[in-house]
């Protein structure tokens, strides 16, 4: 702008709401190669302007100094980092796109030939915290299913998060994308955040791209609909017919794999006809684990701290597991009915009647019989990447990858019908 | 309840809500043989319980005597629309059911067997005015879908509610579908209805069925998801293509054959090089339909009233059209993005390229190519019933019948795959 006049946060939304809606209106018409053709090149963008983009992330290091090393982990770029964000970018360029896709067709008695036809979204808003790479990511998955994107950063990664929008911006503009195609809120004024979440019809869609604080914000706050998880409150139940190797296996990968990710086990649920219980927790313990259960659990094992109500619906994200004896696939059911967060739960069982049994009745976005839960991933579901997974339940569920991006319209194509 | 303590409208809704979750979960497992054999039995039960309804109608009848006629004839009950009601239930208990359907599968490379699997969504609310029928259609809907109902009726048609929700929840008894399958809110007290909008996790869907009023209220109050359309501004564009005859059908039905649906024609965009527009608008008037138009227009017919900016934006729900007079299917595009409500939109032309243009571009939830904008129905569409036409962009759009009101879960079976 030419000059500084005040703009108030609403107005700002609403003024890249409206570029952001022209250009989706382009982007929903390209072909997939088009698109591609500008990942590819908004690629090539950030790998040539990696200098830029590290000075930038330079500059936000210096600036936080406040945080923690775990923070500050997030926050910095290397090189390593800046080409797996590049080529990040290029892997979604390599995606099928959904769009044009046909659900299904059918022919009218009256000759009307109708089908439903994969669209755009239209226009995604990210809100997103300390990753800069998410800038990336996220701008790759909205452009290659043809939908605009209005990005926010958190703050302390502003620099790095202007630096590879530009370039981003600048590599689209090279294949001929809309300039308006992906958009970066200019201010960190958190106000900018509510004008996005009350942007109802301006932004069809916001996605939250961070921990519970924001998460809980956005759902809380948000007049525009939320793909999001706000926990990740797993279970596993090892079923009486489980094999106990497997169910070590599996108990151990889903809780210590990785205990900081969505899909980590928090609940480990034992049937007290398993035949190795103390055997099963004591790995857990051996393998680094806490765990917690009540005195009746500790019957079956050295649990070293008891568990509290809270613990069965504590998200835990840490070395921690707490631990519960169950009469049967029934009882267990009921646990996960009252304490899960519907995002990704597994049986361990030899029984299949069993196991079809949890996988109907157990209501979560992903359920899984004898697989750890640290597949909740949209790599490891085959959908190539993901924007998150979402645990609502209307539009997508589980890993959200390009498809979840899209909508559908009907297509009539008629000779002339009438419903007289 | 035993006594008669006041129960605030938000205790109600969590505990009705609290219920029919419980009894969404009986629901999610039923076969599609027992959930038909329940409303089967329903409809037994509304033809049964006949005599008992039609009195309840009676009062409410001779209680709304300050209704319009309009609004009486919606209210009214007769041994006919009984009967049109209990076959409406039936119908539905034969439509093909959409829970369990597998929407997609696939094998990992780790062995681990991946798929989709359509599942009821779990608690819908319905939020509807005074024609009483929708008390049984939506709760055959949702029942059939696997999904518990809580139902709020006009208070006008209270009496009839009532009536009819007796007798179709005796008849889910009597084939052992869960009682509390359907409720109906026990209250006239409005707060109810903001109670359920704000219930946010108890109830996960909300569906208004009514008047641009109602639908208003529930969008501007809802905290849970709501699947509705305001508006159906609905244009028809007629190339210079098009065939004049087929125009002339085309638009007369789109506007005349009823138009009070949400699926009428309200603006007709007639192209400059399309040959026959006094004709065209001459039949339209001929036909008894009141024409607006520009001074531009008038040039081309005897336009009675003039058209102001408004009624672009305008659904009459009457016998008038906005026409406007555009350069080629670009300009129509442009009038349709600015003024449309993304509903039901259709060309009319010979030229397969303008219209496929106009197919992929227009915005609406509906797009048809040569046929009348008054097939936006899902029986028309094959869907055998719908609970209402959807405009928003996530989840459902267009005509909403069983699939809209599933979702779906990610089913894995493995055989101890573990992340590592």
């Amino acid at each position: 702008m030419a000059h500084t006049e005040a703009v108030t946060p609403e107005a700002l939304i609403a003024a890249m709401g409206a570029r952001a809606r022209s250009a989706a209106r382009t982007l929903a018409t390209l072909d997939s190669s088009v698109k591609a053709a500008g990942l590819r090149a908004a690629a090539t963008a950030i790998r040539r302007d990696a200098a830029a983009i590290l000075a930038a992330n330079a500059q936000d290091m210096a600036d936080a100094t406040a945080l923690s090393t775990a923070l500050r982990d997030r926050l910095l770029l290397d090189e390593k980092r800046l080409e797996g964000m590049a080529a990040g970018v290029e892997a979604v360029a390599a995606l099928p796109d959904p769009v044009g896709r046909v659900i299904d067709a059918s022919e009218r008695p009256n000759g009307l030939r109708l089908s439903r036809v994969r669209v755009p979204i239209g226009v995604i808003g990210i809100v997103y915290e300390s990753r800069p790479n998410v800038t990336a990511d996220a701008a790759a998955l909205t452009v290659m299913s043809g939908n605009a994107a209005i990005l926010r950063g958190g703050s302390e990664a502003m620099n790095s998060n202007r630096a590879i929008h530009r370039a981003f911006a600048a590599g689209l503009a090279t294949a001929g994308l809309p300039a308006d195609a992906v958009q970066l809120v200019p201010t960190q004024d958190r106000a900018a955040v509510g004008a996005m979440l009350a942007a109802d019809g301006v932004l069809d869609l916001v996605i939250p791209r961070g921990g519970k604080g924001l998460v809980a914000r956005v759902q809380a706050d948000a007049r525009v609909p939320v793909l999001a998880h706000l926990d990740g409150n797993n279970h596993v139940y090892v079923d009486g017919s489980a094999n106990p190797a497997m169910a070590q296996a599996v108990v151990i990968d889903a809780k210590l794999r990785r205990t900081g990710v969505c899909g980590a086990m928090e609940t480990l649920l034992i049937d007290r006809a398993f035949a190795q219980p103390v055997e099963l927790v004591q790995a857990l313990q051996a393998a680094g684990c806490e765990v917690r259960g009540d005195p009746v659990e500790a019957s079956i094992g050295p649990i070293v701290a008891s568990v509290s109500d809270a613990d069965w619906d504590t998200e835990y994200l840490d070395a921690i597991a707490a631990v519960a004896l169950v009469d049967g696939v029934e009882e267990a059911l009921a646990h996960i009915a009252r304490h899960g967060s519907h995002h990704t739960d597994a049986i361990v069982t030899e029984d299949a009647v069993v196991a079809e049994r949890f996988l109907a009745e157990v209501d979560s976005a992903i359920v899984l019989w004898n697989a750890s839960t640290q597949f909740a991933d949209g790599g490891e579901f085959g959908l190539g990447a993901e924007i998150g997974i979402a645990t609502g339940r209307l539009h997508a569920r589980g890993p959200v990858a390009l498809e979840g991006l899209t909508t559908y319209k009907w297509i009539g194509r008629g000779t002339g019908q009438v419903r007289g």
